[in-house]
């Protein structure tokens, strides 16, 4: 049995337990290029550590997070954005809130990069500053208060932002709403 | 049993299957941060289809299959450049080949990105052109041979770019190389 | 009376009227700002033409919309990303599909822009190349199937954008499905 | 009666009440289009919220606040650079004042961002920096003295900026002259 | 007589000549660095060609040219942006007009760029892409009827663009008016 | 007499005076276009003002002072770039230093900018900071000594930026030395 | 004999064969462009200095350099990303480890830059910010421990770059330990 | 003897002499690092091809070849800018020509990044676009006659670039006359 087919058989496997759906990396083959598509698929060697597997948010979840935190702000008034970034700081969900200012759609993008990439909340990571202040001239990051990492058995997997609110306090309320809604059946 | 628990569980199972390393999202949870951390890690509903699983090439792996396109064009003495990319569009490896043109370096990464999008090499690619000739103004894109997918059972799971050889045809048989390379055992 | 008087005293008016809610602009202003915020609100000159009022699509609609594009395009399999952006360009939601190629979100976001534009679909837009081929050189822009234009009386107030399927028909028909969804009730 | 039958009623008796004139959003159909636009309309549907409408300054208000900056500073013989942007962040108007430094263009625009985002003058939110510092890292903004937000029932709808004076009091010293301009009538 | 008085005795003699004011380069030198800036002014060497100078549109001009290209549009009932740049490049104003598309407001300034860039209307421009078509891959160039130069003596001195027309031709019947404008008396 | 011919006229004169020289915005008109260029001259209106003038460096001149600084370097064995900016900001000369650090090259355009945009010497602006510690968030500035304006009459013409040697005062010297070149006859 | 000796030596026996080791910069002449070339090489001017020459990472090294760091981490568990830059600042070799954060890769090229920039450790030039705190604003740089120098005869030619350990010291132990892997043999 | 010929000789003797002539990466080792310095300098391995070396124009003969360029344009009455890039695509030197129009500055770069990446002259590769017209995608390229490669040994070691000359082609000659001047003693 080749490894390519162990493997196969094994992904087979996962798929026939029913747990977890295998939805990620499945692109279509545009038909015009069926044809042309290179024959030999990669022969994978599970042992030689080729391959490795990793938990994403559903988009599907993750705007159930991004809606839960828009309205736990619209509860208590307030103009927010909200983001949705994955473990690969890649955003899944953005939503800018009505008559959000116009820098808290970014903020929240930012603010959940930074959450996903130390895995703790925004609020805990600017504490860190004062001893490596220079953390925050990383691309990409913003340490305000309002990011909520989304975590899988400790590991951060999303994370979510919120921006907009007249404190940072707030956003990061939100937030935690956003990340709190993933354990709750889908409406 | 809560819905967290049947995840983790499940997850548990796959694991203990033995056949691929669920190493991926494990971030270090820096010790000054762990008594701040959010104490009610998610609680997920797999049976929302909160969680995605997706395969990925390692490090160790995506580094293989450069290394093996590098040398595949050092043996017909043609200097060039190589990247592989990950599905969702992130480099993994870049090489810059000892003498390769300037230009050649962010090419390898655009002709990866452009495989792995479209689940095809980057020579298939450019005939979509004479149809749909602004498929090449995607930000990110670059129709030009070079590019290979490497996929697992089909699917698009990263891709591997190569430039700065005289032909663009030169640069996608290296980029196969490389892509051939993953099936074969670790040196 | 004053001209500030008068138009608030109409903008009263309209809401009072109870067909369109004034949401938009309010935004919170921040305990600690109160103080030393100008003391003279801007004398208004509704007579001068000093202010303009105009159409939005909520986040919520633009959300149902988004979210009816995406399921059109699970319906039949496909993997897409999709975003809506509102009559100035900004982007009010993106969605990132499950197992979508990485081109396709910044995709979403370009015909979305192209197409609330011009006041078309992309698919229509894409012929008038023909005659004005530097159109496609307008930063921002993306000639390409899917992205169609949310109209309130004929105006432009929005639009969506898809991409990821195999065909801009496609994508373009999700796109439609979702500026479809407007109308009817909220889930 | 359909919803959107209602919602063009409703439209046209605010329009009828003459108060405020519906000009923004109405972008030209071109002919060559106008065949293939979309026959169906969005039918909206009001009391699913899903339009919202705001208030901005026309681009000829926008242009008198710009110019009694300009002249504000002439009269005291500083060369400065002038912006107006609106509610959302978008530049409505710049003036790069003759003799002003490089500088001032882009500093102008940033100092209105950020007196739009947060409905403050700039002066006031340098203060609030003691508290967060990193605010200041937020894309787009500028915490330096010389933005004054435009108000409309004390929600924000644009504001001016202005850079170029040897301090930041002068700088915004004119931008107030700027959003003052705004309750007299036109030129 | 060194070459410094020679220099500021000519400069006097053309200010005293009453034709062109030498309103320029005259930045404030803020009083905190009075003391510390360098105490020997530079030395000019006219012989040699140290000093060049130039013709530029003053602010008042270029305002006076938008604003004419606005109304030339407004009269036509066309949304517009118009944008004036100087003979470097750099934007001196920009207005985005009412309802104006999102592309408009950097479509016009590049069209402004590129008319000042060669010394000819765009529409002229574009006719030379037929023998090469690279031109338009200049960065901060667009190839598009709209953008008209501003000339003393043949040279250029400024460009007008406007975009946001139904047509080319529209844009750039407007962006005429503006360079029309400027031997009018000021209004 | 019209306005054109008297502002014409007025060119003449300053000519003929020959005591400067109008090089500066003579772009070529070339022939294909010449033809089709807008027939009607700009009809200046001195007297309102449309025009101004101000006094640049060569590039002769621009390039003398930036071998200075590189020579003056050279001579105390520091590896530095060099940069010379005009009153606008935009670049007129480069000169990379052999073995002067990547970061240099930036450096040196930034520090140039800073200095023009000011009319002092980075040295003293650095000293601003304790004060407004923001204007260092300005874009193009960077705070570090090493950056000398050019004055004419004491108004900033342009300036020299020197980057890498191992101290800022170190880097101010010979950007001092590359101004205080610009007195003295041509190589 | 040392190794530095030997490659002295190997490197002069390679001018000795009279061919000049240009190894480096050669890239293929391509076919179609051979006849077309300029015909004329570059008469050179030794005495004039018009060339200089320069040592460099080989692409073989510098990889050598990345793994070990990967290695290193990788045996402490902990999860990174390394980055290679040469003198030039330019990208050589880029590894993104599993599981290592999103920001972790452009924070080890920006922590490359900065060590090859300044030839020392990154945690070295932290402490240099106490006296001139704004070297940090020097587009490029990222002023964290995890950048060490690789050194020929004390200068730089290259260094390493690591980030996404918990903590800086952690990831400048890595990146030492690629550099010192550059005087071992090749595996 | 040839100038080139005398080169090579004086090369092989400078490394003859044992030195190596270790110019190019020789940055100052700030005082206050040096006692921090990583102790062990790198122990290469030649067998292990840890090191390349490479050629390179020094800035002076650099800027010998931009002035020739700047020249000869001048001596035909062209306005034009001009650059030099070194082999790795990285500027060493600028000069912006008085007149020269704002487009100008930019592509002198391009042009020379172009021809230095595929040792042609630009006039040259922009024949290939027939056969792979997305060459001309590649970052940093720019496919207008103008560009001119320096080679030696018939390998590129850097390029000049012109731009602003009403045609390509006199862009070439100027851009040619930069690059023959680098055999001519230093002025």
């Amino acid at each position: 049995m080749t490894n390519t087919k162990k493997f196969l058989a094994a992904a087979a496997a996962v798929v026939a337990a029913g747990t977890v759906g295998v939805v990620a990396a499945h692109a279509a083959a545009p038909a015009e290029a069926a044809g042309a598509a290179p024959k030999a698929a990669v022969a994978t060697d599970p042992a030689g550590g080729d391959l490795n597997r990793s938990t994403h948010l559903s988009v599907a979840a993750a705007l159930k997070a991004a809606r839960a935190s828009l309205e736990a702000a619209g509860k208590e008034g307030q103009k927010v954005s909200v983001a949705v970034v994955d473990r690969n700081g890649n955003t899944l969900v953005t939503l800018r809130g009505d008559g959000a200012g116009p820098q808290s759609y970014v903020s929240a993008e930012k603010k959940a990069f930074t959450a996903v990439s130390w895995n703790a909340p925004t609020s805990v990571l600017v504490g860190r500053l004062s001893q490596t202040p220079n953390l925050k001239d990383i691309p990409g990051t913003l340490f305000l208060p309002g990011g909520a990492p989304v975590q899988v058995g400790g590991a951060p997997v999303a994370a979510v932002g919120v921006a907009g609110a007249p404190s940072g306090d707030l956003d990061e309320k939100f937030a935690r709403a956003g990340v709190a809604a993933l354990g709750k059946a889908a409406e």
